[in-house]
């Protein structure tokens, strides 16, 4: 095996998969990214276990030659050390020979690395199969709704499902879910699906593997009861399913309302941000006061002091309410939104109030108020 | 006491102060910053029990008002809420009122914090008098010569003099050293000095406190046997001093050798940056040989493998010598001298060598090398 290719693709496509491969993963062999040279090029494959991901680069892109000196082959190589190495080689080229079974060479016209490798053989299997449900998504509608819902995510693998994003396919929509049991995220895709399918895909991962998935207009999914594929141009993602039965969070969400708050995105989280600096005896709890005349924020430390600050840019309908929050939660909700008009829809006191923005119905953020004495 | 003043003044000059406050201070009296107002204007003074600074920002800057409807007087309050605070709210001014003796309010139109107080009189004394040997120099000079050397003092408190610089003035010379045992760095100044001294004040601190300094063409040290006091055009900065005998480490530089490299700083420093990712087994150790047609530099790894790199600009001359060191302590030195063209001595393949540059002859940096098996 011995190929010698553009320096500035090989970087940019192997960071894309070490990105994911664990320097301590227990399994040893996942510590390597597999390297496989053959007519289609140079194929990558990394894995963390629960997601993997195989990336080509072609002998040519365009017109321009991209791998040169090509001898068919394939190996294993620490992922760390080799993706260390090629951020920090000099040059536009670099060289890559498998000496023999077991020592990999890697150099340009004044460095030599010489590197302990790994047959090949003793990777994994990993199925990159296009099995299941297909779905075809614009790429950034796609990217969009999943940092939507991400972030309200469980980050306690106490219950393995709340660590998921759940994908429900029906009637033509998509719809994904992430709660930690004190909020949801909720966002519903229109797509073309046939099979009904309810699957839950790991957050963080996703999340981290779309990272590198910049240039693509489309992709496709494909939704197994083992798996995800994720397929763009020049490589495949996929990712096991956490089993377990996910809340049935459809009831959840209501319907009416009794108040409702609309405020402008910066100002909003401008006065939670400053407010917030002295909610610490009760971590990122806050108060917001409100009636037609007047919307105020406040916090209350007993050992630092109090905060308030009232809002200029508001419209609210109701009668006088007060409510406590988690600042930390209402602002990852609001960003997500990505909208200057901000709709917040209250029951009551002690109720579960809406996040949502005017112009968009099909994004909704839930959040369950906190209790103050 | 109450007084309006400049927001982005108040912010920065309160940021200075700040920084070397520590928020956990066992002493909750140094937890605060001192603010107190009179006809000199408002003076910031904050302590670490070690370093302390005052900083003075004066009702006028040149024609503009910077601070304004003045009522005098004096209060001490938590300097992370209060720097937090004001870095945050919006505007161009603040106003600060004490409401009673254990209240403060910091309010803009829109965002009022009330703040949890303490009297004045409860902050310690701090001794900011001009005493000892006096020192003119240009600020420039002085904290670039603290950056030559501070890098090398030790992190480890278990010889508290090591963690120390050692200033010694005489014959109108002042010269700083700093030594973690291994390594050793070494600046001469020439001064204008009347008495000799011989201090040790301690790096960390020194060179934090001499970030928030930027704007001044010269500085005045005063050194006693107690503590050094630097003085700036708005600030005052005291550091006691670190008792105990500082090692005697005049001769350990050699003064004569039998090799010399002459090396370009870029490229030796990305030789030793590369070559350093295969030197994993022994941490940062990596190997030079020399002769006069050939310098390598490589290192080795009984799990990962190996990394040579040949220098393309060098002037050796001696016989062959192969020498091992500490990567980081190498680089730390050579960045340290802020010169592209380095001249590194050596006496033999275990004894201390120095990296030094040609044009200027008064700063030193010792290392020690690498016993390899």
């Amino acid at each position: 095996m011995k190929f010698t290719i553009n320096k500035e693709v090989f970087t940019k496509d192997l960071l894309n998969v070490c990105r994911i491969i664990q320097p301590n993963n227990v399994n040893p062999i996942l510590q390597t990214v597999k390297l496989v040279l053959d007519n289609s090029g140079l194929t990558l494959t990394g894995s963390n276990g629960d997601l993997s991901i195989s990336q080509n680069i072609p002998l040519f892109l365009g017109d321009k030659e991209i791998i040169r000196d090509v001898r068919q082959g394939g190996v294993l190589i620490n992922a760390k050390i080799i993706c260390d190495i090629v951020r920090k080689i000099d040059g536009n080229e670099v060289t890559f020979e498998l000496l023999d079974d077991s020592v990999a060479k890697i150099a340009n016209d004044k460095t030599v690395f010489k590197l302990n490798s790994i047959r090949v053989e003793e990777y994994q299997d990993i199925d990159f199969g296009e099995e299941g449900t297909e779905i075809k998504l614009k790429r950034e509608e796609f990217v969009n709704a999943i940092n939507e819902v991400s972030f309200a995510a469980s980050q306690k693998s106490s219950r393995p499902a709340l660590t998921a994003i759940n994908f429900v396919g029906e009637n033509n929509l998509l719809v994904l879910t992430a709660t930690d049991g004190a909020r949801l995220a909720n966002r519903t895709l229109s797509v073309d699906i046939k099979d009904r399918f309810n699957a839950n895909i790991p957050s963080k991962t996703l999340v981290e593997s779309l990272k590198s998935v910049t240039n693509e207009e489309f992709i496709k999914l494909f939704i197994s009861d083992k798996k995800i594929l994720m397929v763009f141009n020049d490589s495949l993602i996929v990712s096991r399913l956490i089993s377990g039965e996910y809340p049935n969070t459809k009831n959840i969400i209501p319907k009416s309302f009794s108040y409702y708050l609309e405020v402008n995105a910066s100002e909003f989280l401008n006065a939670i941000d400053r407010v917030s600096l002295l909610s610490v005896d009760r971590e990122n709890v806050v108060k917001i006061t409100m009636n037609e005349t007047k919307v105020e924020i406040s916090s209350k430390s007993q050992q630092y002091g109090s905060a308030v600050e009232s809002l200029n840019l508001f419209k609210y309908q109701g009668e006088r309410l007060e409510i406590s929050f988690n600042s930390e939660f209402v602002t990852s909700a609001i960003k997500a939104l990505r909208s200057e008009d901000v709709l917040i829809s209250f029951i009551a006191e002690m109720k579960p109030f809406t996040i949502t923005n005017k112009k968009d119905e099909n994004i909704i953020q839930l959040i369950t108020p906190v209790r103050t004495y």
